[in-house]
């Protein structure tokens, strides 16, 4: 594609040779002649100053820099968001057009199953009865969908996902490889010397536009439903409890654990191995720090770290002290030995 | 079903009319008429307050605020241990009894495999060579049970588990999907710039009445065996080392990590994103906080929080103080120039 | 196998007979009489005076102390490395001689797949189109292998697995169960409102020797590569992100979480529930902490602890103070109140 094609499609100015017969998105580092490439941050200044592609995806401001700092001169698109322009391109390059594979005969398909046109189902997936999906829905290998089940069009399940009965889906989903959803909420009563288990009897909502990691787990609420909202995005290894309620375009991040209960309002990031306790409220636009453990309510937009969490301004400050501990404690001791020495100074000997 | 049926069975005092017809559980926010729903915990006074349920279940405490507080008379049911009240009253109204699927043609079964009457063992399900099985065991779509696993009566296989070879897996236990019991554990000798990897030559045995959730692994000893005892629950994402033993009625919530030969006593609850040193031996009746680390012995009946985590009253009085460090800093800061100050006071220009 | 045939083959001088007829390996509590059993550490030293077994592999060190304190004198067998040589004795005991179980009717076989000699596929597996393997390599039960992955000779994959498209990995690999190599990276750019996709197109490379834990995450890069170095062993649950490039034996121990683009050196030890934020660099023969957050670069050679992680002596100190804060804060407003009653001594009424 030439240079002046692409930018037609991903936008952007050219600063340079519009000619330019792009091959292929790469790297700075691994970039050759002939690819695309990006700069999104002054750290990689050098190895964009050296990359060996033939057009760089730059803003304005980098664009100055890179051309001040360059020997051998760079074609440049320079746009407003570089991180877009590069995933854009990057789906020109890697175009993945859906092929519908059918249902496989190897699979196992129960009874009364709707499915919308063009699915895609694998052998050795599991479709249990009653299930019911859109168009160009796929279903990969070693799949278990359990009774009830509804997918929405173009939603698409990786292998070994397992998806519990009742759940529904919306359209535009993800799922990633070995994750289950629905499986039953950790919800026992004492009596008598053992946990008495209580009937997990709810289901899982996820709506439009989400995208699952892999080796997740989204326990079914007790009663009524644990819901996932619109566009948010899970990444790998994370834990919800039952009866959580995620608003939309949440970004949840590895490993991050959610227990019971919990409400999540928009726009709301949790960092890497977050802890949420049960019956928390965070409030739209919440920003959590990694490996904070939230053990009480937090107010719209506010942002908090630490275990258990607090303002993320007081945690820095309260942080910035902690590995210099023993340098106060000692001036606190060098300054009681003083002020005991001058009420009693005959102590000495 | 007539509350006063339903007394009859779950127990209870009535409070009003014992002839209405209850059609089914729900939420305080979500029941409708008809529905009996349940109040635990003041926090909720106002759904309760607002509930358009027909009978609420309820404790003594609650039930005359209840009455204080509700426009609209309500019935109610008084019981000792409301929560137990409501598992059982779920119970009734999804009642789940169990029907043998028979052994489907679609699974691979191998040679040498005993079963008990009416077990369910699902398509594409694998089961090796030599294992053993009680009544009503049910393998799910998906499942590897490897070479002489025994299960015992009325045990729940969910889809995509995997049992590794020999492990034996007791009554009335749950195995949530996705979850690896008899993964290698992780032992190594380090010897000549390499890592030598320590045959793991033992097995894990889970005891009766165990449930483990989605996505847990439990790793097979390196001699002698990996033991879950009686009755303990597991919550999604655990991880259980080699040689852990860890005793009856215990709950381990989620992301837990204990690391191998660990000894945890019975009735131990380790909450969430725990993790415990190896070779660590933890007491009966141990209580851990959340994202707390285990780093030495805790005795009997003790309470701990922290990483490391101290006992959780000392680490509450510590936590109060870290938010506060700076202000506290200053003050140390304040009385050392003081000092200075007092006895050069001649410094200053 | 006569003790002194078992010391041709491991190592060591027998302090004792060597006549004598070993049947097996056990650990020291469990061990009968014909058993070889094992002594590391002192505090099983108790457990070694005690035990049944025939013969204890020790050092010359814990040889003269099990001399001194055992009633019955047993016979042992000294060796420089007693871990070492333990693990070479469980080896000859438990040999896990390969053979082939060929390639099962009843998996499903894409198009243009090239093996080696006497490999196993099991029934239930999935291998994509245009996949190469080596010789001897086993695909268990419920694998599934995506289009144009490659596997070299002796590599075993446990059951459940799932290995996502162009996945290359080494000889003599280990995957347990439930893990997902290849998943897409979690790169999104937030553009009017939503969060949009980056096309993850790289793949991953886990080079020979490696093995990985069960239920273990490890996402494809943006572009290029995620890499896995030679002979490092990765523990149960870990998250490694796109980009990440780990260096050559290391040991990842459970539950660590590693983000995006991080680089890790040679011989590094994350212990348990370690978090890594993304484009961090760690040196080679770093080790870290339990539950440690890496929020910066670590140069070669060190050990850090605690979150955010500092250098483990630093931590250690500002640690033991910790709990100790209270007292401290008691003296300093001790302090605090002597000197503004020196001040001000008429303020007291």
């Amino acid at each position: 594609m030439l240079l002046k094609e692409l930018a037609d499609r991903i936008g952007g100015v050219i600063s340079g040779d519009p000619d330019i017969q792009i091959t292929g998105v790469s790297g700075l580092k691994e970039a050759r002649a002939g690819d695309l490439t990006f700069l999104f941050n002054k750290i990689n200044m050098k190895d964009a100053v050296r990359t060996a592609a033939s057009v760089l995806i730059v803003s304005q401001a980098m664009k100055e820099q890179v051309s001040r700092e360059k020997d051998r001169p760079i074609t440049m698109l320079v746009v407003d968001h570089p991180q877009l322009a590069f995933a854009k391109a990057l789906e020109l390059f890697h175009p993945t057009p859906y092929v519908s594979a059918g249902i496989s005969d190897r699979a196992v398909i129960g009874k009364n199953i709707s499915t919308g046109d063009d699915v895609s189902i694998y052998p050795l997936s599991n479709i249990c009865d009653n299930v019911s999906m859109g168009a160009r829905v796929t279903i990969s290998s070693g799949v278990y969908i359990g009774e009830g089940v509804t997918i929405g069009d173009d939603t698409l399940i990786y292998p070994n996902v397992t998806i519990r009965e009742k759940t529904q889906i919306g359209k535009n989903v993800i799922v990633h490889s070995g994750t289950v959803i629905g499986s039953d909420g950790f919800g026992y009563v004492f009596e008598k010397g053992t946990h008495h288990k209580i009937p997990q009897t709810g289901a899982v909502i996820i709506e439009d536009g989400v995208e699952i990691g892999a080796n997740v787990t989204i326990d079914r609420a007790t009663i009524g439903n644990t819901i996932i909202g619109r566009g948010t995005k899970i990444d790998n290894l994370v834990q919800i409890g039952h009866n959580v309620k995620i608003g939309s375009n949440c970004i949840i991040v590895s490993q991050v654990g959610i227990s019971g209960s919990v409400e999540i309002g928009d726009g709301v990031v949790l960092a890497g191995q977050v802890g949420v306790r049960d019956h928390i409220k965070i409030g739209n636009g919440v920003i959590v720090g990694a490996q904070s453990g939230i053990g009480s309510d937090i107010p719209d937009g506010q942002i908090y770290s630490g275990s258990p969490a607090i303002p993320h301004k007081t945690w820095l400050r309260a942080q910035s002290i902690y590995a210099k501990l023993p340098k106060y404690i000692r001036q606190l001791q060098g300054i009681e030995r003083k002020l005991e020495k001058e009420e009693h100074p005959d102590d000495e000997q």
